[in-house]
């Protein structure tokens, strides 16, 4: 197909994906970043769908399961969408207090279960099996599991029931992005609990081996390849020529689909193969062209995207690099070099405070020689009295000024790099890496590699971290151990002399 | 391909279905029913085989999640299916045991929850939050959360981490196959709380969410199509024309995908379209040929086979016969009848006793007329003093005698008919119907419809329920009260006049 013809299906209407089931299917209405119906104030019709929308979700809970919870759960959805986000949020309150645990019976069962005597040595988990063992045994596997339920939430019947309803999955990711962004304003206890809760239940549901490995490539339906365009997060997709050359020779695509969530990764990886690890973002995304694959040596992860706010702190990445590899190394065994190349997102963010507040310290910044160069070579764009102030002015300032000049391009060089290792290997937050994509690579077994000056020219590159991008490396047989030592001490390998 | 092309493929070697990840698979070996290691005895060997698979179960539990968990997944998995029945015994014993919930926490939890003061209303779920009781709540989750926790036996780890290894859910349902057949010989507490906690798992693993609709076709491939053949348990499939015919015009055979399980429907169901529901076996299978598929109004259900056997008791069929409704009533908008052509497992199982001990207790099981009808027709085949003892020689003559003799087949048809539906609507064990297809048909909310006479005649058909099969209907309209009222209160609807 060429440009024009994908550009033409694009803007097209959608063909939804022909799902088996769609009868009793949830319709998602098109929503973007805003979505706030227009009017805002309370009126007698707001509070009316409210209303109605409460009693549909009390159906769907309460309902016993043989009667028709279908048309409550769909009543339900379509009611939600209709509502304000202030709506959403006394909705939701009112989900995870009136229908919380039942605390009395807890109490109650708790009582009972003390009282039962504990066997000697039971609780230190007794070898032998006896008959009387075995009669008190039963009874407190029955308080036990009665217990069990009744420390469920009843919401958890709503969640459940969404769960295997058609298009249900989707509405709770989109349910729980909602309650994480109130929690961001509004942070109480029981919606607390309500978003662990359902997050602790999406994990479950969204286990890998419930997720299927799918290559995209050219072949994919528009509605699929539209998704692709939509949420690349890293690297924004300028042109169809662009989203070609990511699916085409000497680059793969993979996404993990979920059965009910048709038509749409929840999450998706782009990967460069090359002859080394690149240095820039600029050599996988635009040079031309791409090497002959049986040259390749190297599979470099550039852009891992996930399609879902709402699967916010779900790792689903961490799995997919993993199962990537697995596939690009028994397609491919030539290739031996596993690296990503990747942003640094929270690095001036985490530097210009630092810069601004390091003369209050006495604190300098830069080491005497990085300073005299960067005095020298700024004379004519910015003054300050100090090589602190002067990076701070430079690296403020509005067009990226000192990004068309050489010369402190080299002046700058090296002191960014220095704090940029500093920030990636030393700062921390609770014992992790402060930076989240680092923690991300840090946490799957990745070391840190090269950092690369100048490797992402984007204005976004430069707004997050003056340009530079780092390589995290896979090595195979050392992902369990990086793993492990960065879980139990926090220790993080820095090695830029494995990027070759 | 033509019946020796497929004949010559099945037999062949298998080549298994690609799946993306094979590296860290599950190899499963070739297992029948009869999979006992020949040496039963205890040998050293087997003492050391054994502790090993002691040891690699312990690490797969135990390791902390970043250590090399895989290779002690698989390790596991290797050493158990080296193991003896006997092996697996006491294996399954002592997970269910040493990994049980650690008791002495939970008393703990307990203790500290009892402690905290409910806030007044608080278990009567209070509407209002105020910001003492958003406090207090936080306890009460913080406990909440600790006590589910520690609620949870040390084995789900091992379930859990089996779930996301590859191969690894088949390898689960094969531990609950072997969970089940040891508990029908030891019914201890520790073994049935160890296989109630796998069922639940299971439920939530195998949801409906995440299972796929495949319409299964003469184009799949053969590794599939010979799963079909192997695990047809309701109709065996006699041969590749048999098989080419149960997937060509006016038949359709759905199963249920999971990605964890490729190439292998967990469960499948047969579907004949036809002018009018089936009165015989014969018609739907055998007589020739189909009728043209846009003349048909009914679809005829005539096959549900579950492929593992140790995911019984796991509803998967109610969901697959709902979905199958949707998409058949979508493809064809005239077929108007859902219905299945069922047997009847249990009547012979539950008429003979009854037979023999009639006598006993005085009862006749047949009425005057009938009675009169059979001594008239039996003369020449068997004696006895009366009606119940003719029929129960002739029912358990070894070679179904009475289905050759046509007065026979007429003496017998009115009392048998009538009794069949004294056992389908009446018989009951615990408020549910005694036959277990019937249960299965009525909790997903069909009925009774009308039972035929001869309609099965193979050895099987006979030997099961004299050959008579049954009719249960599914009006889409009335399946969610029909469930609604069998599950409350047992309620069985018996129409036969709404069979066409």
């Amino acid at each position: 197909m060429n440009k024009k013809g994908l550009a033409i299906l694009l803007r097209a209407k959608m063909r939804p994906i022909p799902a088996a089931n769609k009868i009793n299917q949830i319709q998602f209405p098109i929503r973007d970043g805003n979505h706030e119906p227009s009017q805002n104030r309370l009126s007698i019709n707001m509070i009316r769908e409210f209303e109605e929308v409460k009693v549909s979700m009390h159906s769907a809970i309460s309902m016993n399961k043989t009667e028709n919870v279908d048309a409550a759960l769909n009543e339900f959805s379509v009611g939600y969408f209709r509502l304000s986000r202030e709506m959403h949020k006394m909705l939701l309150l009112l989900l995870a207090k009136q229908y919380d645990v039942y605390r009395i019976q807890v109490r109650e069962l708790m009582k009972q279960y003390l009282d039962i005597q504990l066997p000697t040595g039971l609780g230190e988990k007794a070898e032998d099996g006896s008959h009387t063992e075995e009669g008190s045994l039963s009874n407190f596997y029955r308080i036990e599991r009665n217990l069990k339920d009744s420390l469920k939430p009843t919401y958890e019947v709503l969640f459940e029931r969404l769960n295997t309803h058609p298009g249900g999955l989707k509405f709770l990711s989109i349910m729980r992005a909602d309650i994480l962004s109130i929690l961001a304003e509004e942070n109480t206890a029981s919606l607390r609990a309500l978003e662990s809760n359902l997050r602790e239940k999406l994990i479950t549901w969204l286990s890998p081996a419930n997720l299927e490995l799918h290559q995209i490539t050219w072949d994919d339906p528009a509605s699929l390849l539209e998704k692709i365009v939509h949420y690349e997060a890293v690297h924004p997709i300028s042109n169809l020529l662009d989203l070609k050359r990511r699916l085409g020779v000497g680059r793969r695509c993979f996404g993990y689909l979920h059965p009910a969530v048709p038509g749409e990764p929840l999450i998706f990886i782009e990967v460069a193969l090359m002859k080394n690890v690149a240095q820039t973002i600029q050599e996988v995304l635009w040079d031309e062209p791409p090497i002959p694959e049986p040259e390749a040596t190297c599979a470099l992860f550039y852009s891992i995207s996930s399609t879902q706010p709402g699967l916010a702190g779900i790792n689903l990445g961490k799995f997919l690099i993993k199962r990537v590899i697995d596939v690009v190394r028994k397609d491919m065994p030539d290739i031996s070099t596993f690296a990503t190349l990747s942003p640094i997102p929270g690095f001036l963010q985490w530097l210009l405070p630092k810069l601004a507040s390091a003369d209050t310290f006495q604190e300098n910044m830069l080491e005497s020689e990085e300073e005299a160069t960067l005095l020298d070579s700024s004379v004519e764009f910015a003054a300050g009295k100090n090589g602190n102030e002067i990076m701070l002015t430079m690296l403020t300032s509005t067009k990226y000024e000192w990004t068309k000049s050489d010369s402190l391009i080299t002046a700058l060089r090296a002191p960014l790099l220095r704090l940029c290792v500093r920030y990636l290997v030393q700062e921390k937050k609770r014992g992790k890496a402060l930076d989240s994509v680092a923690n991300f690579h840090l946490q799957n077994g990745a070391t840190i590699g090269r950092l690369n000056w100048m490797a992402n020219r984007s204005e976004k590159g430069f707004s997050e971290s003056c340009g530079i991008m780092v390589n995290y490396l896979y090595s195979l047989e050392k992902i369990e151990d990086n793993a492990q030592a960065y879980f139990s001490t926090g220790h993080i390998e820095f090695s830029p002399e494995d990027v070759c």
